[in-house]
Formats: structure tokens, C-alpha cells, sequence
């Protein structure tokens, strides 16, 4: 099999592997597809060289199916459809032990602090295997992790229906949490800069608006008779969506930081008074989000199919990460790694 | 009777006026103690020019007697002691219909937007009076309003009987805070900068530690067996405090941001998610948080008699105030409106 390894340089390797055999509690699985995320590109650029393993093979969104069954593992089938959910955990420290084994104090992510699933064979522990529906198309089910993500920020706020909630940012997490937070019976609007993501947006029926044309402030307080919105999501990463995030919101407003911003930001600290505003950090998911994110995906509430922009085989990994870095027309990019690619 | 102006120069005009009978649904007061809180400072300086009235009379802590009783108002008689919630709200706008009428769109406060407690006598609408108990005396009652923003910032962090609270800034209102989190219950460490805090904190039997000769971060860890605090209070008004607010919490901590800032901060939104922090702002209060202060107050679990640092009667107003500002020695000053001072 094959495997797109990150040696420091920018340019994946791409080399035969042989197979890892499953040892007692593991599976093998044959991957399918492995989605590119941000976190990826920032790897590829040496951002997080102090947490990835040497000659890297990354991947954290994924589906397959099961090739091999070690030891002790009863529950799967070889052929069974599935997909990965990431994340290992201590099980001790004091997050664990509160039950919040997803924000555990020492959490590792397959495919970041360990080898991922870009790679034609994947041995990994059974618990972290789920199972898909048999009709799911595979390409769409590599959409199960980012999905994952998208239920938990939009459980994070306590979505309820009929509530409004701006969504600030409209790339692949953007128009998920769009989708998702719909689904629990919310009104969105999404702000999106890009005028290509603009029109996928509205292409899936989303209410999308430019913020570089519209006064967003006004459009909200128009929107929300005056009251502001009760959700914003800052899914945009830039200094200026915390800002807009913060000021759509009506009184008991609750904001959710999305993305990963790595440097301070300036937050208006005052109108969180003024407002009694809260502000929500979250971080990946639990299986109950993951389990969650498979029925949305699976039952079509949640666009899997309009948002792959483009799929390119194993061979090709290191083209599929610069078509995601130029911007410009790409949404999900998926990594095919199936033999026969 | 006499009342402290303020009419736009630091220096407070105290002049004679006479007392406005009360119309309709309003009761008037025999104003006894009115407290300096920060917010009056601000005022006094011109920072608040265009909230607050032409000559305005400063004032929202405050303690008294009925005198006075206007048509339609049943429940008092001359001679009660009374305090005064000092918030007016529209009861329309969508934070009001929501029930939060404490964070009104457009509140107003009254001794800042319309004339406070800094006379001998001050007429207000009954339903903004609360009773005391007629044991407690009038001097520590004026502090039943800065308790009340204490048993608010608590009650909004969720705070639970056995979980570790660090108070970030031991003035007035953080000393509350800490006195009101731990009658809740909680244990509770405070951090302040100034000698003469730090031993009032230290009379009030709290622990309080130096953040600039200790190194919080580490005495946090070891405190709370390397978890993190599960709540802080930003208290101290500074950008360092927001930042030791946020380096203090472990997974899913709660920070209260209670002191006001009036320009944006600098916010780690990196731990915010490494950890999912919340980072909750608040307001004010409501009436139960009001008549938790009375009690509180008058069960002497908030130490209103130690925080008194000076009282200083109505024609030395501006002298109360400047002793407020230099900072070195002094908590709470009161002004005592009583005719006979």
C-alpha cells in the first residue's frame, strides 16, 4: 500500500508501506477517502512540527472499510463501511475524570500527533472505529469528521429552534455549522468574504451575505427587530470576525469560537458587559457528536455531496494540499486512496 | 436640604434645595449613607458627559428612611429603612420581554442617568425600594448594592459549594465577590497588587497572594492538583488581569469578566479553546440578587462593617471622592447625608 508521508518539506513523500497487521483491540482498515483540513495545511508548512511524529502521515478525516479484525474484537465485520473518530485520550487527568474526555489534558488527534488515515491500509484501535450506513456513499462519509465538529459547536450554544444565528465565515466548517444549526429548526445567515464560497453557499439554499458590501450590523438588527442575534458562530479566523461576531449579538448573545485563532485577538469587552454576552470555546467532539454527525450526513441534512470540490489520488497529495491553499474555487478537497487510484 | 452636584468640574457643588414631594407611586427618602463606587469617579471626570443630566446629583449605593409617602403606594410607612435598587428599565425593548430586565437596551440607572442618593433627600418611584431589617445598621446597608453586583457575578459564573475560585483584583467589589462565592461555599483565592488590599483581605481571613512576587500560574496548578480553577473573576479592571483570568482555568472554566472595560482586550482564544472556556459577561442585577444582598448583609457573611474605610459627611463630597482616587488606604468611603452632618 501506499502512504503521502510529511518528512518537514512541503512536498509530501509518497511510498510503498506494507501493511500493519492489527494486533490485539485493533483494526485494519482499508481507506477509502481522507479529507484535507486546515490543520493539515498548517502541518505541511512545519506549524506544528513539535506535535507531529517524524515522517508524518496525516489524515483525521476518513472512511473505509474493514480489512482486517484483530484479536478480541468482536464487533466488526471485514467489509463493514466505517469511519474514524480521532481522538485518544488519558482517561485520568481531571478533564477525563469529569467526563470530558474530548478536552482531556493531554489528548492526541489521529492523523496530527499520530499516524492518519492518508495511507491505503490504517491500523488503529477498534473503539475509535464507527460504523456507516451500507448505502452512504464513501466519498460523503470522509465528511463524517468535519460534520462531527459542526454539531458540537452548534450543541455548544444551545441552538433552539426558531433561534437566529449568524454564521461568520462560509468555507467547508461555515456552511456546516450552517447546515447543522438549520437542522435544529435555526434561521442563518452566513457572512462570507469569497465570492466563490458565496455562490456555494447559495447553491445549497443558504442566506449568505458579503460583508465587504453590506453593513452587517445594520442587516442583523434589521433581521432580528432590533434585538440582536441570539448565535454568532466565528468560523472566519481573522481578527475582524471576532470583532463582527461579537456585535451582532443581542442581549444574552452567545458567541462560539469556531476556528483556531493562534494569537490573541482583541475582544470588546464592554459590550459583553452591556449585553451580558458568553463566550464559548470549543474543540472537536464527542461520540455522541460523531454519531450524530453520521445520521445528518447520511439522511442528506448535511451537504456532504456539494461541498467536495475535487478528489485526487494518493499520488497527487501534495497537489491536492496547494489546490486548497490557492483558495480560489476549492471548498473540501478529498484524498483517494483506494489501490486502485 | 443639601445635595452634591455635579456640574461638569471635579469639584461637587453641595447646595441647598428643597425636597421634592413625592408624586404619585413614589415614596421620598431620608437618604442616610450614600456609597462611592468607581462609576462615580468616571462621572466626576467627565468620562460619562454624555449619559450623564445637567447638574447631576451622583448616587447609586445608598440607605435611608421613608419620609414621605405618595398617593397609591401601600406597603410603606415613615420611618422604614430602606435601600433602592437603582435600575429603571423600558419593559418593552426584546432583553425585557425576554425577562432579563437588568440588561434593558436602554437602562438607566438611577445616579447616573437621573438624580442618585447624594442628598438628604431624594424622592423615587416605591418600586424601586427594597426594606431592610430594622437591626442592620444604616452604614453597612449602602453596601447592599455593590453586594448585590457580587451575588450577580456569582450567580452568573454557576458557581458550586466546593469548587475553587480565583479572584482577580481585591478592591471593594472583588473582596465581595470573594465573600459572596464563599458563602456559596466555594474556595476561594484572591490576587491583588496593593499592600493595603491585600491586608484587608487578609483581616477578612481570605487568602490573598501577591501576583506580582508569585507565580499564579504555577500556585493555581498546585491549588487545584494541576486541573485548573473552575472559575475566575476578572475584577481588577486591567489587561493583565484578563489575561491571569484565562491562564488560571482548566477544561471547561468558567471566566466572569466584572470589572469594566471600556476598551477592547486581548483575549487568549487559543486557550479559550484548547480548554472550551466560557468567558461570561455581566451586569448589574436583578431583585433576587438584591435581596440576597440584604440578607447577606445583615446575616454578616459579606463584611460591610470592615470594608467601610471612611465616612465623611455630604459637605465634603469632593474630598471623599479625591481620597477615593489616591487609592493608598481606602476601600469603601460613604457619605453621610443625614441632616445633621
Amino acid at each position: 500500500m501506499r502512504a503521502a508521508i510529511y518528512t518537514g518539506d512541503p512536498t509530501l513523500l509518497v511510498e510503498e508501506r506494507d501493511p500493519v497487521p492489527p494486533g490485539p483491540g485493533e483494526v485494519r482498515i482499508e481507506v477509502a477517502y481522507a479529507g484535507i483540513c486546515g490543520t493539515d495545511l498548517h502541518i505541511r508548512h512545519g506549524a506544528m512540527d513539535d506535535r507531529v511524529p517524524e515522517r508524518a502521515v496525516l489524515g483525521h478525516e476518513s472512511s473505509g472499510r474493514i480489512a482486517e479484525v484483530g484479536e478480541g474484537v468482536t464487533p466488526w465485520q471485514v467489509g463493514d463501511p466505517v469511519t474514524v473518530m480521532p481522538l485518544r485520550w488519558c482517561g485520568t487527568c481531571a478533564a477525563c475524570r469529569a467526563g470530558h474526555t474530548h478536552v482531556c489534558q493531554t489528548l492526541k488527534v489521529i492523523g496530527v500527533d499520530i499516524a492518519g488515515a492518508m495511507q491505503g491500509s490504517w491500523t488503529v484501535p477498534a473503539e475509535v472505529v464507527l460504523g456507516l450506513p451500507s448505502d452512504l456513499p464513501l466519498d460523503q462519509a470522509a465528511l463524517v469528521e468535519p460534520t462531527a465538529v459542526a454539531v458540537h459547536d452548534v450543541r455548544r450554544a444551545d441552538l433552539r429552534a426558531g433561534e437566529q444565528a449568524v454564521v461568520v465565515g462560509g468555507g467547508p466548517i461555515g456552511l456546516l455549522v450552517a447546515r447543522v444549526a438549520q437542522a435544529q429548526g435555526a434561521e442563518v445567515v452566513v457572512l462570507e468574504l469569497d465570492p466563490h464560497r458565496r455562490g456555494v453557499a447559495e447553491q445549497l439554499s443558504l442566506t449568505v451575505i458579503d460583508p465587504g458590501q453590506t453593513d452587517v450590523a445594520a442587516y442583523v438588527q434589521d433581521w432580528t427587530s432590533g434585538a440582536g442575534a441570539p448565535v454568532a458562530f466565528e468560523v472566519s479566523g481573522a481578527a475582524a470576525g471576532v470583532r463582527t461576531a461579537t456585535d451582532v449579538l443581542g442581549v444574552r448573545g452567545r458567541m462560539v469560537v469556531v476556528a483556531i485563532h493562534s494569537e490573541p485577538r482583541l475582544v470588546d469587552l464592554n459590550r459583553l458587559f452591556l449585553r451580558e454576552l458568553t463566550i464559548l470555546g470549543t474543540r472537536v467532539y464527542t461520540r455522541e457528536d460523531f454519531e450524530t454527525a453520521v445520521k445528518l450526513v447520511a439522511g442528506g441534512e448535511v451537504p456532504a455531496k456539494e461541498l467536495i470540490s475535487r478528489v485526487v489520488p494518493l499520488s497527487g497529495a501534495t497537489e491536492a494540499f496547494e489546490a486548497l491553499e490557492s483558495g480560489g474555487g476549492v471548498m473540501k478537497v478529498l484524498i483517494d486512496c483506494q489501490a486502485t487510484s
